[in-house]
């Protein structure tokens, strides 16, 4: 699957993976664990989404697994994040966010793309796109013991699933494929700094 | 995998996705999820179960991902249930259980057929045929943070492995496979009923 | 794959999927789980770490349901566990870390060789090495929520990975296999006995 101008890219990928890594690392040192615990919860959050997405469209071995680097990068933010945690619990928030927003739509881009190059549905794309951006923070917080904050608040399973649609829909206009994606890029990444900047959510019932 | 007396068996299969859709959509609005996480929840009970058998036997990529109305119509189950929860809490608990039972049967059968389909072993068949039943629900209660009711209680995975037993001898005993579909199913959803009226469960060891 | 000096390897095989049965049903006893849920966590613990391992590298279908004896092993462990939990209670405890530092090895060597064979990178195959012996047991602590324990305390995946660093360099040295499988397999046991030993463990962060 070749995605457009490869070399940008290749960087906010490496952001990205960074990005879930240290939140991964962030939450593991919260919850107690040690360094082995605090690098594996890494790998999990930057790499997972991406592990289930070709577990599920048969891309076999993933695609995490068939070069060394990727592992290596996350895992070696989640130890960096270890030994310099004062430091990184005063990176500023929005900075945060921003981040982890631009890493959202990547995730959400490659993985529409590539379930699309496999043969399956549009619509299977869409859900494979969402569980790409959202899967590794989901295994992060099944393996923290919490429920996935993805299925309780927030606009964020949502704005990858809408990146996803107009990536789609982008190129059911007939628009070239790396416009496409940067359009879908740009609606994920905007729908999800909005949201949180407007505090909106999805509607709950509330209990009884 | 071609399963006997089609029509009918389309029917009691978009009846069993729909039921466990309902279950699953239900446990999430009691856990206060929002609104995506009630369209998640319905999808992984009533899709889990058969995608984690296409994994294990190698079947790829899983059939519920193969077209977009088995995805589809979970998803829309799940959100009619948030809109329409008052309701849903009305069903009568009897008729839940029975179509419930259904389900279970259903997806028994239809793990273990496929299971000997893909040339494993007729235990492994059995086993496969008891994951396709209870394996939505396990993975919705481990999002929800739950230690799965499966494991606890019940004779709910016994009666799809049951029915997967009797499926497995009916066929060796040389009936044609329709009829050794229909006896494990109807043996699975019999068990399960009357285990449900009778109070029946498996053993457990007081802890000290 | 072909393993080094096969009989001694299936006698320590079978060891070792016993191993892990007896602990994931001895905590899913502790758990209150019923009969079926003991069995189902002897299964998980015991073969899990080999299902995830084959998945992740594209072994299709997993070696733990190419036969039906593994699991049928490791459930019958899980049921005699039940049935006999007040005897098995009473196994001396460095017994038990004994064989469990065998069965961590052994899965940390064949995990570290199949990801070799079927052409992954050195790197990935420290990494399923190391997910080959404690996949099981996150997955049992995952159905039991609990934040799985390898992740919180001891050396134990760390043993792991430094027997599938051990095996990697001696064959790269140039040793035949099954000094390599050796010296990676011993290497693995002697570090966990003796951190179990010496109570080392990796660094935490104490919580502020």
């Amino acid at each position: 699957v070749k995605l457009p101008t490869q070399r940008l890219v290749l960087v906010a990928d490496l952001l990205s993976v960074s990005v879930f890594a240290v939140q991964g690392a962030a939450l593991a040192i919260q919850a107690n664990l040690d360094l082995l615990g605090v690098m594996v919860l890494s790998f999990v959050a930057a790499l997972g989404g991406g592990i289930l997405r070709d577990l599920l469209i048969g891309a076999s071995p993933p695609q995490a697994l068939k070069t060394w680097w990727y592992p290596a990068l996350a895992i070696a933010v989640g130890a960096a994040t270890f030994v310099l945690h004062r430091w990184v619990l005063q990176i500023p928030p929005p900075l945060l966010i921003g981040l982890d927003a631009v890493g959202l739509g990547l995730a959400a881009v490659a993985g529409t793309e590539k379930t699309l190059a496999y043969g399956l549905h549009p619509f299977i794309a869409v859900l494979i796109g969402g569980l790409n951006g959202v899967g590794g923070g989901t295994i992060r917080d099944v393996l923290l013991d919490h429920v996935p904050t993805v299925l309780r608040t927030d606009i964020y399973a949502t704005a990858a699933m809408t990146g996803a649609v107009v990536l789609i829909a982008a190129q059911a206009c007939g628009l070239p494929a790396r416009w496409a994606a940067g359009l879908g890029f740009t609606a994920c990444v905007l729908l999800r700094l909005v949201s949180v900047w407007q505090h909106w959510s999805l509607p709950h019932i509330q209990a009884a």
